[in-house]
């Protein structure tokens, strides 16, 4: 089963450290074709190897690779001459588009809000438009509360100053008017110490609140709010802040409010006596929810804390944007995985799989309550919103909702088939296993660390951060099976396979993994390493 | 010549507002179809209308809509079953990309350091992941110089402690050592006096440097080095900080740096006496240039500044991010169009064009002498480096080469003989038309302004900051031509049309901007407004 690299001679000028590092795991082999849930190399005597694909795109082809509907659809638009580039016109694709997703989310939520729709082109740019929009309207309703605070200062001032109302006790004591002195001083006093009070609060940054293990994507705004630091803190200068909360925590949320809520104080009038009063200020700008975590360890979000984070951003005014982009569009059994655990979000983010493994394609949906329209002037991309991938989008659409839905239902009845085979690995090398997680077609198995291990190969590469990379090497190599470690968390591989999903390749699938663990049983390191080239 | 717009009925919820503005200026017509440098509306008995595309997507297609080479490709790549998800293994495709891309540059250069590649989805991601990149590296640069002043100072302290140095009189001085002062005494008032002068420094975030109206994107980095400030300010508390210089402003360049700099106070031994040295800070991070400012109203950078930046950023150690987004890949009649002023970039952003009006892809380059190959390891993109993407910029790469190189002289013999009409108009309405600017196919004519004209209509069109619009509704209702205002500056008019533009395409242009400065001359407001339905 040897392989052969085309073009080997040419200079690698794209990203050839990276190649080196998965020519290290065995990984850097060349596919040339790719059909339903499989990807071809190339042999030495020219025939087609096939590889049991269960990267899958990263969750972007839960339809399959190159799936004949789509396929003919794309051929279709190009043969029409389809107007690709046509920005700043009427884009009914769009629009209809919008109105499909909207249709099938309010049978999941079971709600007719509508969510408008902001196109995008790839995941992070979907999450890079959330994060702007939710700063454009934090920052509006910054300038309403501070234009509002002035109002009833104003107002109050000119009360005071009028003898129709008096500064109360309490306002006179806290900020140091001592009760005896004369209207005016005692007026200057107080209102001296409001803009004290809330100086610098107006021009505090927005903060926004994400759990552990989260990833939102890695562009220059977005990648401060993915957890993993190995990708964060070499750019923590370049923008926002984010707080990292664990699953599971309700007491951190109180706690992390606690710490950074801010208050404008203002003054208000009853029964004629001016009381010093708070105005929550919003410096809680998102917060960041994946329902499935798919790059840290695939971590199912329980409905009980889904609950918590819902109540909590509700009493904090702080909209939920839900990232749906590796778990939704029908992998867990539902357009939105996050319906599936009652939470519903302010925000959602699609991608991946909405592109139907061919188009690039992203959208951000806001609900109607917290939708900005100046986003529509403030914002855009030359390349999304059109036709062609609004066209491919609505495809893959059709195709999750044909024949009653039974694409969502495929996707729970197959996640059902390979987490079985998976529980048996685990069941088999409890020693091995630690765990196997996740939900419909978004499954993963943790192996324990191997840091420790008697194999000095096995502890060096456990220690390279590429652990998981190697494993996966073993199963391409010997059983033609292609799988990742998630890319914060890479002693957990992941399993993302398209619907496509036969129950030979689950078994090959399942094969490969017992002979993993027999050799992780048995300490042989060597095994996990790329062999000598004869 | 009535048109009619399909599934009117449906809710808009792709950008409601936006539809409203476009409405109003009479742009929001639906284009079904579209080829070569023509888009064709649906005319009310069903036929097509053509209208001739000055806008060209933004400069997207250069090559033409649908140009039958790239669409071909794009059937023969989805026929074959091209792997389009087919992450982390080998690309050749991508590899063959970059290789070309150097083939070209080094030609356009007469250098031969490569540049390597890193593939994105969009210009605003390329220029994300090149803010991304310069501030890896100037961490890094950071890291290293901390280091160095950490063991030089460490040097000079052990010298001075065993007695092998001592600290020079100004030392001494310049930190309040007194002359007479015992070792360890004063050593430590030298020691406490550089950590004051450091703190701060090795903690200060990088400052970006870009041009006044430059436009680097809308991402949640990037939109923080655009200069418009309506894209910019609602969204300053996300991010990166930037200094935005005027052009042709040397004096700019050197007061900024003057300001800015830091540097980091050290300890040097000369002939036993331990001296106080300043190391410079690598406080710039990058600075980022259009060679043609797109949208801040058609603006070429002169051959003379882009010396004065090149000396100016070699001499601060900053890398020059050159944006070749909408002028690169031939619009001005070279790959690079910056190359024409004789400036080389560190960094190039490349993307529109690239993709060929099809496909989506961008590509960020770097220099060898600047390239940190770790970066490699902490960005990636589902999308990117796609065989799909790779393929069909592979094919626009072969177009612009093919012929001995015909497209870029075709791109400059057009452009002369569109910029020979955009120049006749003005000759004839100079009371109207206030510059024609721009090189190659990318064009642009300011109109002056009218918030002080004598039409109500006019003053109230020029003030709503959306008068460009309504020059350009006007071309297309009364000559079917397709043209916006560039985004930051809207009194110029852009035209990016394709290669393919016809000369009664230019005439037919000409036409409608000559009467488009009768309507203003006549101060006919009501001409530009969109008529009442019958």
């Amino acid at each position: 089963m040897e392989t052969k690299n085309s073009a080997s001679d040419a200079p690698e000028l794209a990203e050839p450290y990276l190649r080196a590092v998965l020519d290290t795991a065995g990984l850097a082999v060349e596919y040339v074709r790719a059909e339903g849930n499989t990807l071809f190399q190339r042999g030495e005597d020219g025939g087609e190897i096939p590889v049991a694909d269960f990267a899958g795109g990263y969750g972007s082809v839960l339809l399959g690779h190159n799936h004949p509907a789509i396929v003919a659809r794309a051929r279709e638009l190009l043969a029409a001459g389809s107007p690709v580039h046509a920005q700043f016109s009427r884009h009914p694709y769009a629009n209809e588009l919008a109105a499909e997703l909207n249709r099938i989310i309010h049978r999941e939520l079971g709600d007719q809000e509508p969510y408008f729709a902001i196109f995008a082109n790839t995941g992070a740019e979907a999450v890079e438009a959330a994060i702007k929009h939710a700063e454009l309207d934090r920052g509006m309703r910054v300038a309403a509360l501070g234009a509002r605070v002035a109002e009833e200062i104003g107002a109050a001032r000119a009360a005071v100053a009028e003898g129709t109302a008096a500064l109360s006790a309490r306002t006179r004591a806290r900020f140091g008017a001592a009760a005896g002195e004369g209207r005016p001083a005692a007026l200057e006093a107080v209102l001296a110490g409001l803009e004290r009070a809330n100086a610098g609060q107006l021009e505090r940054p927005p903060l926004f609140l994400a759990l552990e293990r989260g990833f939102h994507g890695k562009l220059g705004t977005s990648v401060q709010l993915t957890h993993n630091e190995h990708y964060r803190t070499p750019f923590k200068s370049l923008g926002a802040q984010a707080r990292f909360v664990p699953h599971g925590r309700p007491d951190v949320l109180k706690e992390v409010y606690a710490q950074e809520r801010g208050v404008l104080l203002s003054l208000e009038l009853t029964d004629g006596q001016v009381e010093v009063v708070e105005r929550e200020f919003p410096v809680f700008c998102a917060f960041l929810v994946e329902p499935v975590q798919g790059e840290g360890g695939i971590h199912v979000l329980g409905a009980e804390f889904a609950q918590e984070i819902q109540r909590f951003c509700a009493e904090i005014d702080c909209p939920v944007v839900v990232d749906e982009i590796q778990s939704g569009m029908g992998r867990t059994g539902a357009l939105l995985s996050s319906s599936q655990v009652g939470l519903r979000g302010d925000y959602y983010t699609l991608a991946k799989a909405l592109g139907g493994g061919i188009a690039k394609t992203s959208v951000m949906l806001v609900r109607e309550a917290r939708y900005r329209r100046e986003f529509e002037i403030v914002h855009s991309s030359t390349f999304a919103k059109d036709s062609f991938s609004c066209e491919i989008a609505r495809t893959v659409l059709a195709l999750l909702e044909a024949d009653g839905q039974a694409a969502y239902r495929r996707a729970t009845e197959r996640g059902r088939a390979l987490r079985a085979e998976l529980e048996s690995v685990q069941a088999e090398f409890p020693d091995q296993v630690l765990a196997v997680r996740g939900r419909g077609l978004m499954l993963g198995m943790e192996f324990r660390d191997q840091s420790q291990a008697d194999s000095e190969i096995l502890r060096e590469l456990a220690t390279s951060g590429l652990f998981g990379y190697f494993l996966a090497g073993l199963l391409l190599r010997e059983y033609r099976v292609r799988t990742f470690p998630t890319a914060s968390a890479v002693n957990t591989l992941r399993f993302e396979p398209s619907l496509q999903l036969a129950d030979d390749e689950i078994a090959l699938l399942g094969a490969g993994l017992r002979e993993l663990c027999r050799v992780l049983r048995a300490q042989d390191g060597a095994r996990l390493t790329v062999p000598a080239a004869p």
